[in-house]
Formats: C-alpha cells, sequence, structure tokens
C-alpha cells in the first residue's frame, strides 16, 4: 500500500497549514479547510501561532479527524517565518525541539499525538537548499521520534530516510514542476497553478500514476504520499473540496498519514 | 519519610532557579550553584531561556545529578516575567502548557523527564493569591501529568492537592515569616536574610523540626520539602554551600524530589 | 471657535486607530476608513504595527490629508496591548518615548509631522482610572512636545491640562455613558451603540450641543474636540460614512486638530 | 582639520558600543568605558537595548559629554543581531528608521541630539559586503538626516558619502587588516590584537600618520576618523585607557565627531 505505488489501493493524505493566527491577529482558513484535508501542520509560535490558537487548531483538526502534526519556523514573527536567518545547525536543533515540544503537550491536552513534522517557509526551503539545515532538521525531527514530511524526491528526504526517519513524500498540486523534479521558482511562469480543474486534475495524475506534467513539457516521475494544499491562496477551500472530489471519483483513498504510512 | 515529618529520616530538597539567561546574555551562576542542589527550575524562553540555554542547563543538570523542571513564567522578558499580566486564565493554561513541552521535548534529547512544575516571578506570586491564576496553573500542571512545587501551606498548595496533583511544599531560607506563614513583604524589616550562617540555621530547623521563627518572635510550623536557593542573591553559592554542610552535619539526606516524594 | 462651544462655527475631529497590523497579519479597515476621518492614531509596532507597516500607513494618512498621531501600547503583541501590565511609572515613560519617536521619524520620511498622541487599549484605559500612569502618560507626551488625545471629562485631560499639553477631549459615538460622563463597561446593557442611525445622531447632538443621553436616561454634557469611530466594529465604514453625512449637514466642519485646536 | 590628514593637529573620536543591555540582563561595561570615549553607539531595542536602558545610557553619556549615535540592527534579540536575516531593503529601511527614531526621542528627553548612526553586527558586515543592503542603510540615515559611521576606506562608505551623507570613516585597534584594508575574518590567525600596547600603538599611527601594518606585512594606509573600542572585549577599559594615554601623549586631540568633523 503506497501513495505512488504500482497497483491495488491508491491511497494519499491531503495535508494543508494551519494555526497560523497569532493573538488578535486571523490568517488562513482554518474553519473551511479543515473538514477537507486529513492532515494539518501546525504553527508552533514563532514564525505564527501562539499557545491559544495552537489549543484552539488542535480541538478544531480532532473534532474534524484530522492528524497533527508541528510546523516549526524561524523565529521571525514579522517575517511570518519566510526569511531565511543565519542560525547555527546546533542552535537550530533546540528551536525545533522547543516548538515540536510546545505543541505536543497542547495536543496531548486534546488527547491527540503528533502525527508528523513539516518545517515552515524559508526553514523548509533552507532544508531542502542547505544539506547541513537539512541535516538539523533531521537530528531535531529524530530526537522527538517523529516522521518527516520533506520534499517529494529531495535530497533530504533521502537523507532523512537513512537516518531511519519514516518520511511521507510531498508534492504540490499548485505549484509548476522542472524537469529535475524540483519547484519553479516563485515569480516565473508556470509556477503557480490556479485554475481549481487543473489543480484536481493534476493531484489526481500524480497520486494514481505518480506523474507530472513539467513546465518544459515532459512527463516527470513524483512520488505524492501527501499533497499539499496552500491555505493561503485565495479559494483554497473551493480547491481542496475539488481535489477531494476528483480524488475520491478516481477510486483513491484520502486518510491521514498516521493510519497508512505511518501505522506502527 | 517525609521532609517535615514527625520521626525517622529527614531528607529534604534543594532547589534553584536556572537557564535563565537569553542569547548572548547571561544571568544567573548556575556552573556554581547546581553542583550545590538537587532540583533545578529551568526557565522555558517566555521570561527568560531561549532553546539554545534549555538545552545546555538540562545538559548540566544532568552532569551534576540534579533533577529538572519547568519554570515557566509570563511572556514578558522585557521584565523578566516580574511584572503581573492581566492574561485570562483559559490563556494561561495553554501559555503554561506550552512552555513545559518545550523544555520535555529539550530534556527528552538528554534522555531526561521533567520532575515538576515551579513558576516563576509574577506569575508564582499571583498563583499564591489569585485563586483562580492558582487554579488555571494546577489545570496545566495537572494535564501535564507533573508534580508541582508551591508555597508551603498556601491556599494553593492545598487546592493543588485536593485536584489530584503531587505536591512538595517549598520553604525560604532566606526569606522573613510572617505569624501566618506567608513571607515578609520585600521592602519591610526582615524581609531579607543574608547572612549565610543564619539562612544555613533556618534551613536545619526548618527540615528537622517544621518550625521557622517568625519576624514577631513566635515559632510557626512550616512544611519543608523543599528549600528554594534564590541564585541571583550575591553570594548564592556560597550560601548554598554552607546550608549543604550544615544540613548534612544534621543527619539530614539531601535528594532530589523524584527519588523519595514523587517516587511512583 | 471649539468642538463643543456655544456659538460660532461647529467643528470636529474624527479619529480612527490605524496601521495594526503586523507582518503578514492584516487587521482593520485602514483603506476603507482613512478617507472618511481626519487623524489616525497610528500603532507603534509594541502593541501592533511593524515599521513597515507604519510607513504604509502614514504614507496613506498623507495620501488623503489625514493627520497622524501616535498610537503608542503596552509592548505585549500576543494580547494586542488589551492586557493591563503592573510596569513601573518610570519605565513607561521611556516605552511611551520609544514608540512616539519611532513612528515620528517615519513620519518624517514622508514629509508628515506628528499631531498628536492617543495610548491604545489597556493603556488608555489604565491612564484614566491610576493617577500613576496617567502622569506616566503626560509625562512623555510633554516630553514629546506633542498634544494628547484623552477621555473627554476626564481627571487625566484635565491633569494634562493643568501639566502644560494641549489636550483633545474625546466622545465615543458608539459607546453608552453613564451619569457621570464615564463608559458604561463592556458586557453591560446599553454599552454599544451598534445602529448606525443612531450612532450618528448621538454624534450630531455631542458636536452641536455638547450633550449625549446617558443609560439612565438623564442628558449629561460631554466635550467633544475628536470623536472617535472603531475600525474593527463589523460596518465601520458605513458608520463612519453616516456619521459624516449627518455632521456636514447639520453644518459641523470636519478637519483634522492641527487645523484649529492644535493650531500654533 | 582632519583625523588622517597630513599636517596641523591631529585629531580623533573613539567610539563604543553601549546600552546593549535588555531588562534583567546585563551586558558591556558601560559605566567603566563611557568616560574613557567621546561616541557611543547606542542600542536601539531590536538586537539589544530596551526603553529603560536606552534612556539611562543617554544620560550616562551627556554627564560623561560623549556624544549618542544610534546604533540599530536587526530585529533578533535573541541572536543578539549577530545573525544575518534576508530582510527586502525597502523594508529594512523602514526597521532602521524606527530605531533611530525611537533612540532620538529618548535622547530629546535628555537634551540631546544624535550625533550619528553606526548599524550594529550582521547589519554593519551586511551593509559593507552587499550594495543592496548597504544603500537601504544610506537610504534611512539620509532620511534621518544623520551623518554615518562606517568602514574606513569601503565602497559603503564611498557610497555614501556620494549620496551626500557626511561620513565618518572608522578604523580598528583591535582587528588585523588585510592588505586591501579589509578586516582579517575572525578564526584567522591575526585576526585579533589583545596585547593592550599593541593596540594603543597601533592606534597612534592611524591618527598621526594614516597607515597599519596588515598582518602580510605591507604598510597600508588607512583613514581613521573615529576608533572603535570593542567593549565586550575583556580588558576593554584598560585597553581604553591605554589608547587615551598613548594618543594624547603624541599631542593628539580626542574629542566627538560633533565637534569637528560634523561640525555644522
Amino acid at each position: 500500500m503506497s501513495g505512488a505505488g504500482g497497483g491495488g489501493e491508491r491511497i494519499v493524505d491531503l495535508n494543508v497549514d494551519a494555526g497560523e493566527s497569532f493573538g488578535a491577529y486571523r490568517i488562513g482558513e482554518d474553519e473551511g479547510m479543515l473538514p477537507l484535508v486529513t492532515s494539518a501542520n501546525v504553527a508552533c509560535g514563532l514564525h505564527g501561532g501562539d499557545p491559544v490558537v495552537m489549543r484552539r487548531t488542535v480541538r478544531l483538526a480532532a473534532a474534524n479527524g484530522v492528524a497533527v502534526g508541528a510546523h516549526p519556523g524561524y523565529p521571525d514573527l514579522q517575517g511570518f517565518g519566510r526569511r531565511a536567518m543565519a542560525m547555527p545547525p546546533a542552535d537550530l536543533v533546540q528551536v525545533l525541539l522547543y516548538q515540536i515540544g510546545a505543541l505536543s503537550a497542547i495536543a496531548a491536552a486534546e488527547a491527540m499525538a503528533l502525527q508528523h513534522v513539516k518545517p515552515h517557509g524559508a526553514l523548509y526551503n533552507t532544508a531542502v537548499a542547505d544539506p547541513e539545515v537539512g541535516a538539523a532538521v533531521i537530528e531535531a525531527v529524530g530526537s522527538a521520534g517523529l516522521p518527516l514530511i520533506a520534499l517529494s524526491g529531495s535530497r533530504w528526504a533521502a537523507r532523512a530516510r537513512a537516518a531511519g526517519l519514516r518520511v511521507a513524500e510531498e508534492a504540490y498540486i499548485d505549484r509548476g514542476y522542472l524537469p529535475d523534479g524540483t519547484l519553479v521558482p516563485r515569480g516565473r511562469p508556470g509556477a503557480l497553478i490556479t485554475d481549481p480543474g487543473e489543480a484536481a486534475g493534476r493531484a489526481r495524475r500524480l497520486v494514481t500514476e505518480g506523474l507530472v506534467t513539467a513546465v518544459s513539457g515532459e512527463t516527470i516521475a513524483v512520488r505524492a504520499d501527501t499533497l499539499c494544499i496552500h491555505s493561503d491562496t485565495p479559494g483554497a477551500a473551493a480547491i481542496a473540496a475539488q481535489v477531494r472530489r476528483v480524488l475520491l471519483d478516481a477510486g483513491v483513498r484520502i486518510a491521514p498519514l498516521r493510519d497508512w504510512l505511518f501505522m506502527s
């Protein structure tokens, strides 16, 4: 049983970032999105989120049968974790454990255990691009005994698996791919897929065939254990609803990673 | 076996606040104090401490055979957690779980489990004085499944025990007592005991007899499962060393709460 | 010429809080509100706002001919400055100067000078209720050489004027009044006026007659140099538009305080 | 009259970073250093310092006849402004104006005007290395109408002057130089000068001859309007005292930049 395997049942997880509001500030469409996905990456207070928001988000996820994971970021609320920070990797390990533990205790108060860790924003991108930062993430996540959601096909994902982590490979339905399996950088033509129908079609093909058409026109293989749906895209809930429908129509099972890939 | 019981072996825990440095800023004498105590209350990043300091402090405690507990405070680094904040109790619960969980994950990376929770500064004082805040602390600590260190003889300590928490009652060796068992407010005559010999003598009597002389001259009963030693008092290490010596000479066993009061 | 004077031209300022967004977080309806008011209280980065938001807000105010003032708050972004903090008054003076200066430099880069200071949230309320905090605000605002917007009829406003400050007395069009001229506390019957027509009617009577009907039914005198319009009330722009219309129809001139009350 | 000119009176400014304490945290030796220097770069609350510390530091500077300048840094207290942040230059301009203005208002309350701006830590280094960041600093400092202290001989200093800023070129007495006039990176041989006598000798030669011996043995020209003395070096006060003595013995006048280079 696998997300991009050959025969048998097709299954996939849908993940969304959640709980990124802070104090009086609201961001994202958690109420609209959580009923449509199976895993929520919950912000941990340093790039977004706060303890009150975290509790509310975990409760909302639990009520929707959605698994929760930690979504740690750089300690930069003003930059929303989207600015790279030159933090020593050894320090970064502690900053990650801090956030994972904080969410873990709040989730436990709702009788929820963390399903996974998925870094946020600039930290995710830097972990993909910079082996030292990628290794710091792997060390922290491994130390917390949790699985990792990482960019499908990346060396970072491979290194995490080699280090003994359980890894879910993540594909994007609203981003264009280069022939080498990396994403078209934002701002370049083909970087964003905004049409819900096109996004849903890509989702179905990713899950049922493990394939996607790159901007160059080539067909490339991309494993998709989990599909990321950005909640801050306008119309995100509409996209998510259509993706669900198309996947279900294609006979795909949509279930949180804990129910299949990370079953212990 | 008890800290202030009738006959048999006398035993007490010595606790100290630790890990309150932040980034480039150093505060406290952790290296000097941890070899002299049995429990460390480790700051959790909101009033003091940061993830890197937390990891270093847990490691230092482990190396000294010192048990670690969470020392959560109000989210007010500039005020060092010494300013009361009008935070709704329900929000405070989450802010406490956040800090407890953050330290717990970092401690686990050093194969350490948290022994207890002891609130910091204005939060501790408010929990003693304000039943709603006290209840929020009890809820959070109970939710985390941890014991609490609370002011000896306080209603807060009694309520925590009634709520099912394991509680260590804490006495002060460097603070004067009023006849009702509360502390002489800072700034009033007799508020502070600064002579190491006097502090050590009070420590011995608190542990071996469960008694202390109030500023009024009366003798009052104060249970002392754990003695707090302030690390930011000048000469704190000298005081701690003398207290240890005097207690050991009196046949008192000095051991972390996990080894006796909180044994499971 | 006065806001609540006897004969002659009636004139009033309309003020609104603005620039309370932070990083990726948006709050308030600045684009909708600024065309409708004459003074903007711009958040200064500690309870809300950040340097980028401040620059954008000043620019937007300038484009709309709106005067800008500093809107300093307690340093508590998570609580949005709505939680009282036990900060020593002498420290508070510096925290206020800090915020006023920060905005002043950013405003100067847009060739704007600050018109006034109006404290935010818990700080405003505490300044009204606590003479020591009120005095700290007066000291800081006086030291910055700026006028103050303060609750109409309050002892705080009187003390500020006695200390030599120029003061604009502020009335509320969407809040109920008690017979003594203070506001009905939120949560009690009559605390909020939500009907735009009623709000506009009250605005007209406040400006043209200097009177308002208290919840008890009595008519009381309230001086209104400036009317506060809350931008976070749903439908705030609609209320503001109606207030403007009704005031203009009544022959009231609506102009920033710098053009009449604070002319030098 | 110039710091590194040909004939006539020799004159130089001595600058030191100050006011980097935060809340309960003390760092640096301001009380010991300020009597020995002529200009203080005062931290502005984002990488270090807080409003209370800023007021205290300005007062201490005023009492010692020391000129004050703003010492803005990246908004990263945990990293003490020593970690590069990928902040858009246009945002950085506002972050700088914010800090400059905040200090300016606090200084004005002590009847002090800001003499200059000198960026801190990673921001200073990035301004030297990255023209876009350097330009953002120039824009902010120019917008504030203040002079800049910049690395002697750097393209950044030249660009600032070309943009119309008054610039003081800064040399280091405790850092080794490469033949091209840049500093030997920390961690490489010859990066640090720790002997007070050697530091003082270099200071004298820099000021009286405008020359320094690079690590390669070559003699290079370095203009020194102001000499930076690091206050966090152990023994900083002793070094500063010896530098003063040697300079005075050599007939050099030591005076704040406002009294000669930035006289208007």
